[in-house]
Formats: C-alpha cells, sequence, structure tokens
C-alpha cells in the first residue's frame, strides 16, 4: 500500500491556549485533506510565540509531508507569523503587488474609507514563498518548501480559510504529491449505549481487516459509528468499505437512525421533506434551540413552518391554550402541559406536526418532586400525542442540546410510526 | 519573575483529526489552569494510534511540567489509551478495588443493568499511578510522574473530564508546584474594525511593558481586546493590569460593549435584569436562535418572555399581523415587514422591548433587487421602532448568527438610548 501523505495541522494564537476560542478551524481543514486522501496526524496549538511557532514548525516538517499553519497574519502587532516564517525560510519582504492592487481595491471601493500603513503591510510577503492569492481578504496565503515538505501559511479568518484551502491548497496538494486514499462510512444509532452496543458488535469488530478500523462516537444519549478504511485504489476500498458497512448496519438494524454521516434533524428534515409534510414546535427549556437545528439547514422551509418560544408561562396560557388550572395543580413540567403545547402548537401553525418541551435546564428552578434535567418532551400528528420524561444530568447549555436532540428524536419516532 | 509553569494539553481520538468533532474540552482546561497561574504553552491532538501518542508524549514531557491527556479511556476497542500509558510508565494492571465498587454501584443502582466484562475492565489502572477517583462515570482518572512532570490521563467525556480536572487535577497541581501568576483583562467593542483600532491604540499598545500583551479577537462584526499579565504576586500583577486596563478603556470608550469577558447577551440581559424590563422576539430568518441566545444564560426567565418564529410567511401574518399587502409589494425581506413584527411581538407578548428579524440566509433565496446575505433587523420600545439593513458575506450557519448578535447588539443601543 502506498504510504499515506501525513499532514499536520498548526493553528497559532494565543486566544487558543488560554481557552477563549474554540478552534474550528482545524476540524474544517481535516475534512477537506480526508476527501482527498490526506492523513492528519496531528494537530498542534501554540501560541503567539516566536520560540513556539518555530519549535512546532521544526516538529512538524520533520514528520509531514503537508504542512498547514492558520491564524497570526492580520493587520495588528500580535500578529508575529509572517516575520517569522520569513526568517525561519530565510528570505526577505517584498511587496505583492496583485494583493497590494486587491487591498487596495477593498478600501477603496468596498469599504470606502482610506488605506493606512498597516493594511499596506499586509501586502508584503517573503520573497522565498509562492502566493496563494486571497480573493476573501486582505491577508494572502503563502506556500514554503522545505526537505520536499509544502508549508501553507493562511489567515485565521474562518471563510477566507476555507476559500483558500478549497481554491488554492487542495489544488497544490493533488498537484505535487501522490495521494492514497481515505474513505469513511459513518452511521447513527438510538436507543442503545456505547458498552451494549460493543457487545453486539463483537464479532464484527474483530473481523475487520487491518486496513479498516471501528471508532466509537458517542454524543447527546446516541453513539455513531464510524468505519474508516485506507488503501490505494477508491474503487476497491469503497467496495470493501461498502460490504463491512452493510454488515455493519445489519447488526445494528434495531437501532439505526441513519447510514449517512448527517445530524438528526436532517435525517427527521428529509423524512419531513419526502412525505411533503411540515412541522412547528412549541418549546419552553430551549428557548428556541428546537427550531434552530430544524431551520439551520439549506431548505428547511418547505418542512418547517414555526415556533412559539412560551419561555413565560403567561405565553404557555395566551398563545397555546395551557389552561392556568393545569400550570397550578400539576405545573408547566408535566405531562399536560407538554401535550396541551403539542396539540396546540400543531393545529395554531396549522401542521402535520407538533413539538413540545417544558423542563427544567438548571441551574435552579428544581422543586422536591421535580429535579434538575427532569424535561417532558411531546410530540404530535393529527391522530395522537405522545409525551414522554427525561432527567438529563448535565449543565444547563448541555441539557439543552439533549433536549432538543431527543425531541427530534421523538418525532422520529413518531413520522416512522415507531411510537 | 518565577518562571511559568507550563503545561502541554494532548487529546487523542481520530474524530479529532478527520474532522467530525469539534474539540471543546481543551479551552475548558486551558482556562482552569490559567485561573491557577498554568501556561498552556502548546496542545496537540493525534489520533488512536500508539506512535502518535507515545511521540506527542516524549515531546510534552521534554517540554513541559505539566501534562494533561484526555480521551481514549472509554469501554471500546478503538480506546486504546490505557494499556498504551501502562506500557509507556512501565507498570502493570490491576484492579482499583474504589473504581470497581463504584462502576458495580452505577450499574446495579443506577442503569439497573448487568455489568459486562468490558465495563469490569475499566476499573483495572497500571500499578505505577495514582488513581484520581471519578465520581461522575465509570473511566478513572490517573496520574502518572516522570522527569518531574505531572502527566494526567482523563476520559473525554466533557462532564467527567471537567470534574475531575476542578475536584482532582488542580488541587494536586497547586500543591505539587510552585505557581506563578497569570492574569487577563478582556473588553469588548462594536462599531469599529479591527485596523482603525489598531490605529488608535497604537500608543497605548507601544507603551505596555514587557510582562503585559494586547491581543485582538474580531469574531461577529465587533472586536474583542484582551490584556494577559504574567508575574509572581497577584496583587502586584492585578494593580497593573487594572491601571492598563483603565487606560485602555478610555481610549476605545466610544465604541465599548463591555469590560467583561462575557458574550453580549449576557451584556444586554444584565441590562434588561437592572431595569427590570422584559423582551421578546419576532424571529425569520434566525430560526429561533436569538430566543436560545437570549435564554441559554441561567437567570434569563426574568427579562426573556418568550418569541414567535414566523419561519413561513403565512405565520408572519396570522401570529403577527404582517398585512399580506406588505408581503406581495414589498416582501418579507423589508423595512416594512420587520417594524411590524418588532411592534407586534412588543405587543402581543406585553414585554418592553422587541427584537424582530427577517433576511436571506441562504444559500438560496435571492433575487434582483435582494441579495445573498440581506436581513432587516428592527428593534422596538413603547415609544418608537427602529430598523436597520445589514448585507452579511458569510455561509448560511455565520450568517444566522451574525444577525441574532447585531439584532442583540440593535436592542443595546435602543435600551441605552443610543439610537
Amino acid at each position: 500500500m502506498t504510504d499515506q501523505v501525513q499532514a499536520t495541522i498548526i493553528t497559532i494564537g494565543d486566544e487558543l491556549l488560554i481557552g477563549q476560542v474554540i478552534d474550528t478551524n482545524s476540524a474544517f481543514i481535516a475534512q477537506q485533506f480526508n476527501a482527498i486522501g490526506v492523513n492528519v496526524h496531528q494537530r498542534i496549538a501554540v501560541g503567539d510565540d516566536a520560540r513556539s511557532i518555530q519549535d512546532a514548525l521544526d516538529t512538524a516538517i520533520e514528520k509531514s509531508q503537508v504542512v498547514i499553519i492558520t491564524g497570526g497574519l492580520g493587520p495588528t502587532a500580535d500578529d508575529i507569523t509572517k516575520p517569522l516564517l520569513n526568517q525561519y525560510f530565510g528570505g526577505t519582504m517584498v511587496v505583492d503587488q496583485p494583493t497590494l492592487d486587491h487591498i487596495t481595491y477593498i478600501f477603496e471601493q468596498v469599504h470606502k474609507r482610506p488605506m493606512i500603513e498597516r493594511n499596506r503591510k499586509q501586502a508584503e510577503v517573503p520573497d522565498v514563498c509562492e502566493v496563494l492569492f486571497n480573493q476573501t481578504g486582505t491577508a494572502p496565503g503563502m506556500l514554503f518548501t522545505k526537505n520536499n515538505t509544502l508549508i501553507f501559511s493562511l489567515p485565521g479568518v474562518p471563510h477566507e480559510m476555507q476559500w483558500l484551502t478549497v481554491e488554492k491548497v487542495i489544488p497544490v496538494i493533488q498537484a505535487k504529491l501522490k495521494l492514497g486514499v481515505i474513505a469513511h462510512r459513518t452511521l447513527l444509532t438510538a436507543g442503545v449505549g456505547e458498552s451494549f452496543l460493543a457487545e453486539l458488535i463483537q464479532q464484527f469488530e474483530s473481523s475487520l481487516p487491518e486496513t479498516i478500523k471501528l471508532a466509537y462516537l458517542p454524543s447527546y444519549g446516541m453513539v455513531r459509528l464510524r468505519l474508516t478504511g485506507k488503501g490505494d485504489q477508491a474503487s476497491e476500498l469503497n467496495k470493501t468499505l461498502d460490504n463491512y458497512f452493510t454488515k455493519l448496519k445489519l447488526e445494528v438494524k434495531d437501532y439505526l437512525v441513519t447510514d449517512k454521516d448527517e445530524p438528526i434533524e436532517m435525517v427527521v428534515g428529509g423524512l419531513l421533506k419526502s412525505n411533503n409534510k411540515t412541522v412547528a414546535t412549541a418549546e419552553s427549556c430551549t428557548g428556541g434551540y428546537i427550531g434552530h437545528l430544524l431551520s439551520k439547514h439549506a431548505g428547511s422551509s418547505s418542512f418547517f413552518t414555526g415556533s412559539v418560544v412560551s419561555y413565560d408561562n403567561r405565553i404557555k396560557t395566551e398563545f397555546l391554550d395551557v389552561p392556568t388550572s393545569i400550570l397550578q395543580s400539576v405545573g408547566a413540567v408535566s405531562k399536560e402541559a407538554v401535550e396541551q403545547m403539542a396539540v396546540a402548537i400543531r393545529t395554531k401553525m396549522k401542521t402535520d406536526f407538533g413539538i413540545s418541551v417544558s423542563g427544567i435546564m438548571g441551574p435552579s428552578g428544581k422543586t422536591d418532586e421535580k429535579p434538575l434535567g427532569m424535561v417532558w418532551i411531546g410530540v404530535s400528528n393529527h391522530e395522537k400525542v405522545v409525551s414522554k420524561v427525561f432527567y438529563l444530568r448535565f449543565d444547563r447549555q448541555k441539557n439543552i442540546e439533549v433536549t432538543a436532540i431527543q425531541a427530534i428524536n421523538l418525532l422520529r419516532l413518531l413520522i416512522i410510526n415507531k411510537i
């Protein structure tokens, strides 16, 4: 088998090391690299510190044929990457005319304000690099070469980094290196724990050849399973992977939600779309998050009608006809309340399905009878309303997310007639 | 100055390297370490691969006094960390009785299902480690020592990792190492670009002593500024930092949103709470995301009343009284529509303030007059309604987030009488 091309991602910025910012750039780059058969074997995050950046470069270049650096290229004094790369690769700073023209255009035509010296400086690049023209911003990408390793430096602004990766980095890698193939198959299960699942597919797992790995990815009370195969030839690898994936799907068929790498709200959106059905949500403790999940992907307007977020109990009564007698006797976090909400939102918004939630997300709000994390979820169609209670054990933010995911899963079960 | 204690965070898991999962654990650990004066100088992410994990450990131990490893400790076969650490540190696997008792308790009393062999295995630990008892799950934490470096291994499940970090790791570090002090001051600006800001505070920046660094953190059309100081003595460092921070606040006073490290929805939540005011939202293109932001933090029920998500235009008319004549003449993405929505939601939910948004988030939906990313935002109080149009240039997901942030900022300006 051809040796896989190995890549290291280096992200630069103190904000990553003090935990102020979560690194999403690395995930994007890794996905893109995987798709063309480049294996990311390491990711390193370092601060805005010359010594640390140099050390990371030394390590990365020694062990990788591709190194990609993001961050540290902005117009301010804390961005030290460019002069450092210039020194590291032994260059001299020169003005890149196309970049200067582009920056001038952006300031004069788009921002319509005068360009200042620190903007002009963004057009300077080391003369030892190949400039990767950045159509989406003022900081150009750069390509250096050392010991047969390709080293790319990109700005850290996500949409600029994304554009440069797709339009410039990937084509260069494909042109210059002989690439292997990496492929994945991912499925999602619900209603079964990680240990039980591992027990169930133990034999399958031990039957896998060395070139295929199985991974368990539990999250939000569901478990995703991923097969990863590496090889030389796409057609052969895909055939082998498909074979094993078919077997795996059969093993877990009782818990299978989807055999694609897609979030559950896309599964449910797809079910609604293909059946020409619509849904509306009545949310209390999730504050609008279920509506957000249902509408965040393109094409959602064909099945998502809208929501009433009844955060205040008064709104439950005035907008969703929950009788004050229910609120006073059993309370807003109750089977009675969510069932009324699920029916009302469906009727009032004239949809095929309704979702409702009401719970105690924490850190405060619990009572003697109702612990933190207790949440009632209801779903309805024109024939019936079904509700279920959950007891979650996470922090407020995670409780909100798990509630939303479980509510969407309950709707899935209603759509496919499993409840 | 005392040398700072340097730490490396190692995260293990193929899912981090193929971009399937975004690493949030590192940010949590980094924040906790910073708060006690431990400087995270490097983060390394590697796959479930023995050689890569060993290499990362070698590098980390050589350069750090504290190494913290997360992930790879689950009950399934793709979790290879524990046997590998056992071998790396030259130990023998033994059963840890308190952990076994705890696992047995969890299965018998909590899950109420039989414990299987792979669960029992989670109680095995290398005899060369100090066990960090994990009250929140089945995988224990472990502490190894090599060349005076403390190496902690924690499970990757976020709430378990968090509990172990706070309850076990931090106390051990504080007991065993002499720590320096790291402190931060962060403020948020709105309505000014990064370059202009850098120009504005150029003199201030060059007046900073070597022990204090300034960083620019642009996001969602706003810029956060952070001062980071390192020293021996907390009182002295905090005094110096406070002095410079006061100067910095004065320099940017025209754009200052908050002088705390908090998101804008908390700033606005605080303003509403302290004035005993309430808000409701009428959302189209954001699908509930503004309501989610306003309600995601504890204590939001005192100011957030609810939302109507009118994703379908029919809901704009039926729930928010937007006349069909407006929808037919100028359309849903218009000044007229959002102003009516902002007024209606405030009136119908009987709140002090209303927020409304309607826009084209992409990738489809644009017309000749209305480009992708065009969004109208409206805010209202009992005296007036103010609206503003934005032209965003991001992908769908980012457009939704920026719209929500800008809507909340517009409400802030209305609350403080700046519009």
